[in-house]
């Protein structure tokens, strides 16, 4: 069987991945991991919506927040190409890269995990510890891990300078010496699974705080442009400039990756 | 001679390289670069402190901020191991990493840029636009560029769980579904040149938005933990929790490379 070992407040510290979902991609390097929760047992189907509350859950996605190494482990059902013939086999360390809600077969929703393999300069394991560590009086450069790619295009470019820099959802303008902090943050994400265009009606320019939210399923935007945190309180209205169509299809194709 | 083409609004487009200044580095794929400003051109010598508000200066930042690429020319006077031995040779694209401040051996402040070849995937050049440019339908996904790379230790695991995640200058605590967005940000940076220590004293649990400040002298921190913006006023006061000590010498360092 597959399962997830960790909670929320400490993390998944490893998975066992092990085939018999749909929707599971292993190719080595990516695997794209199913959630869990919403079953029977004993029925062995899906009858409930798979939450993030749930703590396996949440442990991966705390371990994405914190860019935390994940151990995995195949088993014997997982795709041949990568998986053992008998038995279960440590495969290393992954780190939970992107997570998503699909409605599955079943009618109910599903989450996916996409987790990538760590590079040997990436890959410190972690051990959390109840009080604070002696820590490393002279760290390697190289041990750090990547946990957010903010990709600069001439379209995010573009899109922050026509709201100079300001911040779409909250307001705030970010000064720093010589310059602004300001992020182009993509509606519906680039890149697998989720091959967002790289258009203007795509982008919003955001703060770093109301960035990772949003792309996190913390902030969600209604198609009368309302911006609703997790809870589903309107804590926001959008603010759209003269010259820059937000696309509503992007909007109902991020709701819909997040549940809402 | 050195140059910027560029400014705070557009960003640093391409840098000359040609030696001059005691504190360049030229290691080929880094450059340690001097900023513009200061000195009397007919006296050939600093006459006052370099600013970031200097168009120059501003553009690389504005470029470090946004990950544009900078191309990079070198002239013949600069380090023969890396230049050409007569003329000016294009030499690629960089993205500019960091940047800091040192008092010279003038006496006056000046600001030093470090910048990094750009690989293939990364290196997408960069032309600004008026109007809100089409765009790419289908990007690909290799061409992203890193802007921050957040190192995720035991040491800023163990921060960010005694704060709970709440910012340790704002107050606030940033809930996503399945978890919490918080950072754990070096003091004394790591790597180099500031080669801080990765230990708890040496690390603040912040939000996005404010390790972003923070990390480019748009915040600073006195010995009474008051926290100033870049014109010096208080902003807020510093929390810090039993069982952490947050070093005075690291807030000092910081606040000396940002010119406090």
């Amino acid at each position: 069987m597959q399962g997830i070992s960790g909670t929320g407040a400490d993390g998944a510290d490893s998975i066992v991945v092990n085939g018999g979902y749909e929707d599971d991609l292993d190719l080595g390097d990516e695997i794209h991991y199913t959630g869990a929760g919403g079953n029977d047992p004993n029925l062995r189907k899906q009858i409930a919506d798979q939450t993030l509350t749930q703590p396996g859950n949440a442990g991966l996605v705390t371990g994405e927040l914190a860019g935390r190494p994940v151990r995995v482990v195949r088993g014997f059902r997982g795709d041949p190409a990568h998986s053992p013939a008998t038995g279960y086999r440590y495969d290393g360390l992954y780190r939970v890269a992107d997570h998503w809600s699909k409605v599955g077969l079943s009618g109910f929703l599903i989450w996916h995990f996409k987790l990538l393999r760590l590079t040997g300069d990436e890959a410190v394991d972690f051990v959390p510890v109840e009080n604070l560590p002696a820590g490393d009086a002279e760290p390697g450069v190289k041990s750090g891990i990547v946990t957010r790619v903010i990709r600069s295009t001439k379209v995010s470019e573009s899109v922050k300078k026509l709201y100079e820099g300001r911040c779409q959802i909250c307001g705030v303008r970010l000064e720093v010496p010589g310059g602004l902090v300001a992020e182009g943050a993509h509606i519906r994400a680039l890149g697998s699974p989720h091959k967002g265009p790289d258009v203007p009606s795509n982008v919003l320019c955001l703060c770093p705080n109301d960035h990772s939210r949003f792309d996190r399923g913390g902030l969600w935007i209604d198609d009368d442009l309302a911006v609703h945190d997790q809870e589903g309180a309107v804590v926001a209205q959008l603010t759209v400039k003269p010259g820059h169509q937000v696309a509503l299809e992007y909007l109902q194709f991020h709701r819909a990756i997040w549940g809402k």
